[in-house]
């Protein structure tokens, strides 16, 4: 219930509030205030306070917010206390890269759980049981099964505009809730899914403002 | 001056009203209200109001915005009246990637101004003189040379996060003044210049509050 109620703008930016918050030795700064973590996000501490509150955060009034408490909160929200099992379906330039930069990422976050790839689909035979940065790639045929076996809930699909719908419906099929996508396609999304668009056009565009 | 004052989470919301805006044809729809575009972009139309108001533009009261108009206005906003130019430094995987994304959305904008990628820069010797998706690569060494002659007026970063300070560096002091950085690094930026991260984590930790 609870989770419908929290716009999805308010949660884009807890990743970048457990960012800043990471970077910070809690041992010497154990407090932050909001003001901090604004002038640290580019976000006005009046909407960091708002975002904080939809989850029943409140820092003390005229101190701040504890790091190690806030820290274990954002994680816990976005369930990241947790292994998340990651896919990615579509090993071409695109998917190598995605996947090697996963794996670079992941070791910079040893040290707690988190967001872990755990399987690659493509439907080119030549592909089909080698490694990239250690995931294995499956055929896509074993997709549905292997969504359910390794539990995966977060899908990021790297494949070709024309078949990204199709792939979109069988994952979707398979019981996976959340989409990375970097087709340059408008997907037809059923209720209750959610798709990110990793669209490097939109931001090239509005870069073209500043140039 | 103008510049200035217009803050960057309006700029970056100027492309995704461009996007809507280019699938209606005015012929049969000449005229949207800011309810309607609210509806098709996920932004309220009060903010939708404000954005464009920044610029001058101002809908009729009770009617909206002629879709032509507005368009045409929002591409001179964005520069993409002209041609802007676009070099690359870094092609491996995610480069290459981006190399062939980027020419297949310039087919999809064929029939108006806009980004075009220019060159690419790479230090293997191994790639240089080679084209792909019809970009050439040149040397690292020839990025100054380069940028003032072709006009490169924003630089898409895919290289290795440990000389991505260093390529940056150098951009800048060649005259670039707006960056899509895709390594995964903070950057020192002086004043004046606009460095948009394409950060995958972070919206992948934000998928995870849904998976």
């Amino acid at each position: 219930m609870r989770k419908r109620k929290v716009p999805d703008v308010v949660i884009n930016r807890l990743p970048l509030y457990l960012r800043v918050l990471a970077e910070i030795d809690p041992e010497q700064t154990p407090i932050i205030s909001s003001y901090e973590l604004g002038e640290r996000t580019g976000i006005t501490p009046g909407q960091i306070r708002k975002d904080l509150s939809f989850f029943g955060v409140f820092g003390k009034q005229g101190v701040g917010y504890e790091i190690t408490t806030l820290r274990a909160e954002l994680c816990r929200i976005l369930n990241l206390d947790r292994v998340v099992n990651v896919g990615l379906v579509g090993v071409g330039n695109l998917g190598e890269a995605f996947l090697r930069y996963g794996a670079g990422r992941q070791k910079e976050v040893l040290n707690r759980e988190g967001l872990v790839i755990k399987a690659a689909f493509d439907q080119d035979e030549q592909k089909i049981g080698r490694h990239i940065a250690g995931v294995e790639i499956f055929p896509v045929w074993q997709m549905p099964e292997l969504i359910a076996r390794l539990k995966l809930t977060i899908m990021i699909l790297t494949v070709p505009a024309g078949v990204a719908q199709e792939v979109f419906d069988t994952c979707v099929a398979g019981g996976v809730k959340a989409f990375l996508n970097f087709a340059p396609v408008k997907l037809k999304i059923p209720a209750g899914i959610r798709v990110h668009h990793a669209d490097f056009t939109l931001q090239l565009e509005s870069l073209a403002y500043y140039s």
